[in-house]
């Protein structure tokens, strides 16, 4: 039995996101824009031992299957994520959150005249670098704490 | 087995909080200040079935006993919270929440006006009411939706 399975039991469809950073899960959870307000079953552990990682989060959202976009946006903030997409109690795909190339309405831009925190419509997006992130209206780049920038308003 | 059971294992010590309103885990979570950061265990089930409620919330925060104090404030969101304290696998402690006559530094004025809002070091108090709760300083009243006003900056 592994760690993570001592801890939230097993889910019967939906996905299952594992090697998640110690402490991550909440962010996670923001990231995906769950809060529980769905009414479908969401389970969280968060510092698990992990021999991998130390400690680590597991997240299992139930009912629910997240699209290789949705993942991609978690390696953000949880590079060595995996994803199992279950089934009637069993594992049917697995997948690996990818770094995406851009992502849209998930950060904040810290530049306070950056014309995404003005009073417009205007979505943000931030490119992918190989070490941040980048702001695609004003170019302020952000390199740590990217968890501290979710735009969860 | 009861339905909780189902979904987080048992903890060896720290405290766990039982028939939360389903979906209010992460509202619970912000007010006890916990977010995982802390590195000790912490499992969170949403929308789990009950037959008390209909859906419940189940949090277990290893490592920690809550207070009295801490679990009256919970009441405010949760008012049929259940707590147990946990010792060596055993329940060592049963505890009910109650609503408290004031919180401190726990929720947000809504009064965008009141002195709370200023930019002065003013932590907010607010009286418990039978059907909500009242700013100790400009006496706005907060009846529904308390949840949404948790000060979790």
């Amino acid at each position: 039995m592994s760690d993570h399975e001592l801890r939230v039991s097993k889910i019967r469809d939906g996905t299952v996101l594992d090697h998640l950073p110690g402490g991550s899960a909440l962010n996670v959870l923001a990231m995906l824009d769950i809060d529980g307000s769905e009414g479908t079953g969401v389970s969280v552990a968060m510092n698990v031992p992990s021999e991998r990682l130390g400690t680590k989060d597991v997240v299992k959202v139930e009912e629910r299957e997240l699209s290789q976009a949705e993942v991609d946006v978690l390696s953000l903030i949880a590079p060595r994520a995996t994803v199992n997409i279950v089934r009637e109690y069993a594992v049917r795909e697995k997948k690996q959150a990818e770094r995406p190339e851009s992502v849209r309405g998930v950060l904040a831009c810290p530049n306070s005249s950056c014309i995404t925190n003005a009073e417009e419509p205007v979505q943000t997006r931030f490119d992918v670098l190989e070490d941040g992130v980048r702001c695609g209206y004003c170019e302020e780049i952000i390199r740590e704490g990217i968890a501290d920038h979710l735009d969860v308003a």
